[in-house]
């Protein structure tokens, strides 16, 4: 079988705000080319962040004692550290000016997800969703009743996306965090290959390959954090499915805990 | 600037053989349409060990205490398990029945790649290519030499890829084990963003999001284990480049080991 696939970049998406209606935006930038049935909307967490309003004053916050002096560590902004513990369940490891922590939905990322770069206005930080789930699946609703008739018969599914670092690989690559509507694993196990043998220990991270698919299509410097992708029609349901939760491995899976 | 990106697999290459010539399979299949200028080639590791005939036959291998005791714990083949053993620098972690393995090109994965799944023959295993940057380079100049004008001023880059876990998230990607003409990572670290702000630390593992892109335009059924990409010529470089062993983390960086 062969699977043609294709990822565009939207150009049109403004800078997004608190309380601004980001499937709007996300619509208005499609410029009257909507999607195809079972596409995928692939959205950087951070216009997300934004339009929820997930952004820390840097001057609210008065850090911890362990925030000061793992600040000192890493030669960081003790505030910042701050936000990024209360974001976190656990701190797998705190080494090279690195926190990689277990946010409290389980995500293992450096600085749970708080992100600096991208925020706002100066002295603030950019947090992820409060419940990327849930946006995934609001968002997708909203662009669904804009798109109207043009949603085709099952709707855009939505993935919400940032971008983590791997343990033992150089470079980062983005993964699916919220999602409504995208298949998250394609389990194999059970099934046979062409040859009729039985395939072993197989489940593909669909929505975490897409996801990483989707950041190649833009450049970090664009400010364009929507891209479309066709194709993986076969992955996207009518519901909106388990969500990205179901890409985190349980606690008592995890080989690395220390 | 708007990128648009495409994947398509390769439906006609035949079941590979050792001593085959792989890239010839390749030019063959893709009948009369070569890739862009700049595209990228997909392969799965599989039929590059069937063509270097890296296929272990295990009625040959004699298992150590060390493996007969670790195939006990997992309820596995210990031949299999030795086999493992040989291919590994150290093994990270023996759980569940999940050897993860440091292979001897630094790469970390279950089972150090060995593969009785898609091995040509019952009673054999497949192993990773001795030296898959190798085989990338030499796959690709192949290649060039087949389309001779055909392939365009900057041939196709080569990517040999495997499938692997991920110690915190759900289910497995493709990333890129070999790697000739595709810049495995791009460098963002001291350029700015949109806003003119300095980003912090972004390095985009470019390869393993295009190996893990490819995987999603097949089905792991369908026997196709090549994919052409188009619309990552601006990563395609014409001389070989680094390969995919800058895509591992040097031991000395490595927050995880025990």
């Amino acid at each position: 079988m062969r699977r043609d696939i294709s990822l565009r970049s939207l150009s049109g998406v403004p800078e997004v705000r608190p309380g601004d209606d980001l499937a709007a935006l996300i619509v208005a930038a499609m410029e009257g080319a909507p999607p195809d049935s079972g596409s995928v909307i692939a959205i950087a967490h951070t216009v997300v962040s934004k339009e929820e309003g997930a952004i820390v004053e840097l001057a609210n916050i008065r850090p911890s004692e362990r925030a000061v002096a793992l600040a000192a560590e890493a030669d960081r902004d003790p505030r910042v550290v701050e936000v990024v513990l209360a974001e976190s369940l656990e701190i797998l490891r705190a080494e090279r000016g690195v926190l990689i922590s277990r946010t409290r939905k389980g995500l293992v990322c450096a600085n749970a997800g708080v992100d600096a770069s991208n925020a706002a206005a100066p002295d603030t930080v950019l947090l992820l969703p409060r419940d990327p789930d849930g946006s995934a699946r609001r968002i997708r609703a909203r662009i669904a009743q804009l798109l109207g008739a043009g949603a085709g018969p099952v709707p855009p599914a939505v993935m919400i996306t940032d971008t983590f670092g791997r343990p033992w690989r150089q470079g980062q690559t983005d993964v699916a965090i919220g999602l409504a509507g995208l298949q998250p694993l394609d389990d194999w196990r059970g099934r046979t290959d062409a040859a009729g043998a039985s395939l072993s220990a197989t489940v593909l991270a669909v929505a975490d390959a897409a996801a990483g698919a989707a950041d190649l299509a833009r450049a970090k410097d664009s400010g364009e954090p929507v891209v479309v992708i066709e194709g993986l029609s076969h992955f996207v349901t009518d519901d909106d499915g388990p969500g990205a939760a179901a890409l985190v491995r349980p606690l008592d899976e995890d080989l690395f805990r220390s």
